[in-house]
């Protein structure tokens, strides 16, 4: 069994339920959540085992979050205790014309705070094939970036692949500062994976003729971008998600790949949306539960385009799919007939 | 006032809220539901008397199922107490490209384990004018299928018409023994209805020509299918709903009938799905109320399709919706403009 | 900052949740509004100042509507109270061809029994810069008819503009009595607002070759219907909002202004409905918001059609949208895209 | 099998949950229930016949009330329909020293604007054992004080024994009017039942000594005031239910019962309350159990003593106990132990 | 109608519901309080007019802060915006033998990171009667100590009463940091109050011979503290509640008031407690109310006594009862019957 | 760190929230619990491994129950897959003098169907210190006591700790059918742990003299009992619950151990019940901590009554309560503070 490992913040998220909008909520859903956990999450559904490295602080909020993990049974051993609060993020979700809205509350968090000392890369990469992080780490702050230094260094010490997905959060820090700070983790990556725009919002490479709000999609703008990304870090594959937002109720969703000299284009699925925050990880994880059990190319894009499609549908960060499920989809049934 | 009886299983269903699957959950939406029980319901909506014979076991679950149908007015006292549990089954609600999820935990119910004895059936059908049941009651064993068999001679020695839904369960029975058991049935039956996959599943007869997952429906294949099943039973009336399920959100939804001589095909609706378990039940209803009160064909089939495409926007078993609700919508009125 | 006062009645609103039928609830959500109540809500949302004139007992009930009012930041002090009751109306939420249901249980209200000395109209419009009601207040009854018409007598009598939204109810009086009352009121008339069928009902003039049904709009017609409008009761602008109803789920939605020279035609936008109650009352504060302001009328029309199509997916009555989000999505932003 | 009828009014009750206050609700549990219907509910639990006997509005709302009846086995084959609304009362429900409150929102109920012609006495006391009304009926109005007299006429000339449950509501008539009309009912009623206060707040008899809030219970006293109604009215029996309320969280809950010679008092439960509205109707519907089933005295009064103490533990107004489970608690068996 | 002016920190409450732990919540009840903002809730409740200052973020979750204040008709204008999140606290409600648990994650809140500028007091305090603070708002931090010591200085130039709740929250700050902050803002007070330990905790102001946590009060030892402070300080009055924690079910409330030559104690409750969060800003409010209103200071002290006693009964941090109310509790209907 | 086994059932528990009736209930909270597995969830919880053994069905209710485990940190490695169902109850909350109530549906369930080649009894007893069952599991059937049985001798042979709760449940077998199979497995037993009633019920051992529904205990009586236990079965220790049931809401609850020569007994605490499920599973766990760690028998004891007075306000089987939560109430503080 493959072993990979992540880093990265796990938060509490709370959303409004059933489209109620912020202010007329008197009840949050609450859930656990963060790009590189929700990657972990889907490994473990899919078969692997995946260990999730953050920070979290002493008390029953930071305990949940570990709980949360466990449940699905991610290998939470090599998080540490300490820092005085767990980020949150406060989630609307939106409809037809109105947008979904996240406000975070993610500042002075455990894992923002948290010191190097505190992780044994040594062992926390013993046997381990994988480790994937994404530019949300770095970006929470100077202890945050040499973290994810050190375990980038770890990780090739210890002959690991490493992915990263870009991920670029404005509310966190500026094209500026993520590129100057990226830019140097990239020479650790092997597979690059980002949306339409982050290639272009860290290191301002860009997918030309493209109108992401309206749909109409380029192929080859984004093979082009990919190329670019290749010849500037050195990445072994590219792969970008590639979202049409008709409306905050329905989305069409594809994505490619470059391996360097082919670009493969998955199928589009429009999607019905329940949920549609994790879609990006959904995706990321696929792509790795492809790439690191060998699976042809096109075959592993199929895999993690039809994950995150079907995460579209679900609740919560973590996208509870099945391994199994996600081939039923790959092999064309997306009729939904009841399954009894 | 018509009198109707339908003979099958009542289960407890479990579904998950709001599209949660069923790892995520803490909670379950309870209610009470089977093909012939939820048939009695709507008859009872449309003005009809109509009585639901099975067995409950004499514990409070038991009781919730009886009370559940006494709610809406259905005829318990021929209700049999006994036996050691409730069937289940949980119920996941799927959405886009997630299908929608059934689990049953169904085996051991006191139907299952009824005795003949435990039933009066000449009282039972004492002014009765139509008995249904489907195959899921024979499906359920040996001694459901005695059951149905003495139910089945019992209507035909009181001059009571009587009408089938295939409704074959892959679960409960191979195609093989559904054969073997339903062609010992349909001698008695009068009105055969089912899906367009249950003819092939149960008798080995075909509808050529039809991908029922992509939605090309080839009217002329199932008129000749119905052609079949005339031939081979003596049926008075074939019916067939046509489910093209373009996704678990979305479907389309129409039937045909034809009588010996002639196919009525109705029209088709496209329908957003909120609940679509129960959907060939309220067909099946519809079709009943509307030949047991002699409606020219084409009317009768168009107030099934029309009940059937409201089940799907209703939550649980339960077509709960008036004649008059139908109506409205068989005259035309599908804009859903609120009715104040 | 301006000034605006409506009159109208509040009502409690109960809902049952999650596209529930009434006879299968156990639970109903509560709001509070009423056609004028929800303008005040969206005018102080767009950084207005508005007052809310109406009558509530003295009970908790009653203290809850004027609460959800201030909530909001409206002006409650010159509502009066007294009188044994709030008005209830009960919603049923539909979906596809599934319509809503309102019954009403408003009878006896205390703002249907209210006296004209319990309101203090120099007071309430010092200082104000506009007045809006609608046809359902003088619909209550002889008492609000005549409260209705002082109000409109002291709003001109302190140069205050003066807006009506003809809002048809047929189940509080007929199109007769309807035109009679309406007659008279109309001369205080500034602005005309309705939907595409409110003229006829309740004047009796037409829109020709219109089938609002089935949604294909004849703008010409509607055009011409404002003509005669402004020629009975030389209104300034005459406004109408156009819905096109697909099903109980999924509407086109635009409007037309009309300024007794020439027309003004809305943006459509496809709406996903979550909760369509109110879309009549959003329009018209949008449009209000944009006349009292003085914007162009093109842009006053797109923002009172952007605001309203945003209402239909927000639970309850009132429209919590700010003015900035109407301004997004006015300026082409309807993809949904999260806002983080 | 014995056939009981009551004649009374059903309610939508909305309640806020979770002891919440009415000002910080936003969502109400709805049941439905009524003095005479919660009668209903408990005699058919305990096995016997009852009859239900109102008027309720063609709508779903009055709907959802009949349904409610007929899910616990009521006969409600002569409910009347018609009228404009069901009656409404609101429940928060208090703790310690904050006291449940109730809000009435009753007038113009369909029951209260019925006329006699709507119900056929005849076929309604036909072959019946009892009948029970309360003071609330008559204080309804004009119309329901005339239906409840022919009701009490067409009783006693079916020979069907009559009781009464007085149930003042000073909400709904004064003690002087309550006088005036009661006195001339009770020459039709056979058994009479109330509280500690209600033959003083209907008829002006009184309980010497009794301080009902602090819970000192005078039995001579309560002795004495039956002894005063056997004068007056010529009853074969009356009960009185004794509450001492120590707090909204916990009362003592006894009764007692005079036969005109002697009077018999029950066991004393301390009950920590759930729901404690319906107490009083728990108590009769046991009373009369006990009394049409020809128990001995002793033992009907504390059966009714039980139930209602039980009562007490359940929300909403029905006392949704089997005899099986009242026995239990007679015989002695208060202490809560897991039946498993 | 007085005015009264509060400061200090709102937060948002994020309580698991129904007394589960935090490891086994997926939802928490939202509403919002702290200190300064209940006191202006419940004098609102009793009639007067209260402004609460604060500062709170420029987004939709500080929005619902101010919006929660503005729906019971608290004072909102002098509410500065800014700063980058509202502070949380977390609230788990226990039971019995098991404590409740809160925590807190409030630090780098808005208000904690306020300047003096962004608060005009002269304006604040204009015509305003009564100035209250507790200790929570200076021991945020240096900028909130000096907003408080500033509004305090303004408020006795405005010759305005001053009050302050001791409120020692060791999370916060230490006793010695508490005792060198608070000792240079009690010149400022007129009114000081507190719990059975603040004045020990505080300024090391010792109730000789008491056991808070087993319940036996001693009086005199209290009286003896009071004593203390008005010499150290020369405070007006200084008042205390007495809490008897039996356990988190059950507690004993009372209070007593010393004018520095009489010390007056007030009537013993035993609350059932739903929710004690708040209890001490009822009693405050309470206080503040009689003497703001000067009622005698035993009727004060029994205001404010029962008022918190009722507080104890409703969830929330507001105590959202009426002046009536109280006042039916202080004399003497604690008994729970239900209010019809 | 200690390492526990324990074998059992797990099943899914629906339980009908806030104390309402079975038959009135559309809505089961669900979770999962059984008296091993409860056991074990306490271990981990008081920082020691636990590993649970069971056998689930391979579909998604299996799963839940598994990752039900999963997130408190049971090692769920030894569980083996497959069968038809999880077991499942249903629990019925009551309240003063309504008991709760247990409808159990746990026949033919996955782990009483399962064999015994499916445990691997080498490994999973490798390294483990302690292994605990309880009677219910050879009472699942022949197949279980083989299983039991077969756990038990290699528990021997790997030269673990075993203790049993006796647990009986008469719906299971009979005392007889009890007798005659734990007589067999008691020689492998070192601890025995049951309530008041388990050694009559299973080995005819009475408790003379003691009335365990009205609550006198006799403790000489329960030594006596103890004592005959260890000379019939030579067991180390045995240990007893011993629960005085005031009422369904309120308990007392203490225990008593007996090593051979002395017996220990604890202090007695007074719960008020939110879940009494799983109470004495909690105090089994909390005795096996204290044994396995080498507490002396007093604190042991006190610890076992301590954490299971605490289960007792806890919703659910589980036992979510830390070492350092039980101590604090060993410690003396049963005041229920809040904790902040």
């Amino acid at each position: 069994m493959k072993k990979v490992v992540t880093l990265g913040e796990i938060m509490l998220r709370l959303s409004s339920p059933d489209h109620n909008r912020f202010v007329q909520t008197d009840r949050f859903d609450a859930c656990y959540g963060g790009g590189e956990a929700n990657v972990c999450v889907s490994l473990v559904n899919y078969g692997l085992d995946a260990r999730f490295v953050t920070r979290v602080p002493s008390h029953e909020i930071g305990q949940s979050a570990v709980n949360a993990l466990q449940r699905f049974g991610v290998d939470t051993r090599h998080i540490a205790r300490g820092g005085e609060r767990l980020g949150i993020y406060f989630l609307e979700s939106g409809a037809s014309q109105r947008p979904s809205k996240v406000i975070y509350d993610r500042a002075h968090s455990a894992i923002a705070e948290a010191d190097t000392s505190e992780f044994n890369w040594k062992e926390i990469f013993d046997g381990v094939d994988w480790f994937h992080f994404t530019g949300i780490t770095p970006a929470l702050g100077e202890k945050a970036t040499k973290i994810t230094m050190e375990a980038c260094e770890a990780a090739k010490a210890a002959n690991v692949t490493v992915s990263v997905d870009l991920n670029f959060r404005k509310k966190l820090w500026s094209s500026e500062k993520a590129n100057q700070v990226m830019s140097k983790l990239m020479p650790y990556v092997d597979v690059c994976i980002g949306n339409e725009e982050d290639a272009e919002k860290v290191f301002g490479i860009k997918a030309e003729d493209t109108d992401v709000d309206h749909g109409q999609i380029n192929h080859e703008a984004y093979e082009d971008v990919a190329k670019q990304l290749i010849e500037r870090f050195g990445f072994k594959y590219v792969a970008s998600t590639l979202r049409e937002s008709y409306s905050a109720s329905d989305n069409g969703w594809s994505a490619m790949l470059y391996d360097g000299e082919q670009s493969y284009l998955s199928k589009k699925y429009d999607v019905r949306i329940i949920d549609r925050v994790g879609g990006g990880d959904s995706f990321a994880s696929g792509l790795i539960y492809g790439l690191v059990t060998e699976q042809p190319l096109q075959e592993a894009l199929e895999f993690a385009v039809a994950a995150s499609a079907l995460k579209h549908t679900i609740h919560g960060d973590f996208n509870l799919v099945s391994k199994e499920e996600v081939e039923v989809l790959t092999q064309g049934d997306g009729s939904g007939r009841v399954q009894r």
